[in-house]
C-alpha cells in the first residue's frame, strides 16, 4: 500500500520542529514506519543547496531562490519521498511547495504562475496528502525567536513575515480541502492534540 | 547603445575555452569593451551551484541538474549579463540555454519543453545574439581529452557524448537564424578566423 504524505507549513517560529517530532513519536508509538524530512535539504546535493539559501553572505535573486528551493525539491522528491511512498512509510516534511508559493510567488512578487510551472517539473506533480498549516502572528514569531542569531532569512523584516503569513492564508482558501488550519497560539500539548485529531483522519 | 550578447557551444573538448580566448583578445585589440563569463558559475553563489554540479561524488537526479543549472543562470542574468548589456558591453558566454536544451532536455531525456519552460523563466526570455556553435566528433572530443582526469560529466560515456552532439545538430536546425556553425576540426587559428568572420557581421 503506498505510504502517506504529510507536509508542515507556517512562518518562521510557528512551532513546526517541535510539532514534527512529537506527531512522529506519536506515530512510532502506534507502530508507523516514519520518515521525516526538511527543505530545503534532505537529500546530500539538497544540503549543499540548503547552505547556500540560508549563507546570510549570498546576494541570491527571487528568481534564483526560487529554482535553488526547486532543484532541492526535486531531488528530495527523487531520491526519498517517492521510494518511501511506495515503500508504504509515512513521510513527513517541514516544508514542501506551498512554501515557495508563499515565500517567493507571493511574498517576494514572482507570481503564483511561475512558481507553479517550475514546482510541477520538480515534484512530478506530487502534493501531500495532507498539510498543516501552524498559524501565528508575524509579533509572536518575532517574540519567540528571542535573541538567537538570525540566519539569511529569518533577519528579513516583520513586513516580509506578515506578507508570508498573509501568502498563507490566501493560499489556504484556495486549496481547503488539503490544508489543515491549526491555530499555533495555543500551547504545545494542544496544538499536537490537535494535529493528531487532524491526521487520524487521513491514516 | 545595447551591447552584444555571444554565446559558445559545442561538446566538451571542442576547443570553445581557446577560442574565446581568442576572440576576447581580438575584440579588445578592435577597442571593445568584453565581459567573459562561464555557465555553471559566473556569480559567487553560481560558483557553488558549480561545485555541486561537478562534483563527481553527487548523485544529481536529471530534473535537479536542469534546475540547478536554471539557478546558476537566472543569477549570471540578473547579476551579470543584463548590467554590462545595458553599459554596451560585449558580453562572451562560454554556454548558456543552448547547453541546458542539448544536456538535459535531448541527451538525458528530460524533454525540450519542460527544459524551455524553466529557462524563460530563469532567463527572462533574453537569448543570445548570435551562438558560435564549434562542431567536433565525439572521437576527436576523446583523444583531445587524453589523460587528464575527468569531472562529473566530462566521465559520461562516449554514447553520451554523441547525443549530445546529435541535439546540438538538431537544435541549428531549428534555431538557424542564431546559430553559426563552426567546423572545430580545423586548426585553431583557421576556426579563429571564421569565429571572427561570423562575429563581425553583428557587431
Amino acid at each position: 500500500m503506498r505510504g502517506k504524505f504529510i507536509s508542515f507549513e507556517g512562518i518562521d517560529g510557528c512551532g513546526k520542529t517541535t510539532q514534527i517530532k512529537f506527531l512522529e513519536e506519536y506515530l512510532l508509538k502506534q507502530g508507523y514506519n516514519i520518515l521525516v524530512l526538511r527543505e530545503p535539504g534532505g537529500t546530500k546535493v539538497g544540503e549543499k543547496v540548503r547552505d547556500i539559501l540560508l549563507d546570510k553572505n549570498n546576494f541570491i535573486s527571487p528568481v534564483t531562490e526560487m529554482l535553488l528551493y526547486a532543484s532541492s525539491r526535486a531531488q528530495l522528491v527523487e531520491e526519498k519521498i517517492l521510494p518511501a511512498l511506495e515503500k508504504g512509510q509515512i513521510v513527513i516534511l517541514d516544508r514542501f511547495v506551498d512554501s515557495s508559493y508563499v515565500y517567493q510567488g507571493y511574498a517576494r512578487d514572482l507570481g503564483m504562475e511561475k512558481v507553479k510551472l517550475v514546482n510541477e517539473i520538480a515534484t512530478k506533480g506530487l502534493l501531500p496528502d495532507v498539510t498543516i498549516y501552524i498559524d501565528i502572528t508575524p509579533e509572536e514569531a518575532m517574540k519567540r525567536r528571542g535573541k538567537r542569531e538570525a540566519d539569511r532569512l529569518e533577519k528579513e523584516s516583520y513586513e516580509f513575515h506578515k506578507k508570508v503569513r498573509e501568502g498563507y492564508l490566501k493560499l489556504i482558501k484556495g486549496y481547503s480541502e488539503r490544508f489543515v488550519f491549526i491555530n499555533g497560539m495555543k500551547d504545545s500539548i494542544k496544538v499536537h492534540q490537535e494535529i493528531i485529531d487532524a491526521v487520524e483522519k487521513y491514516l
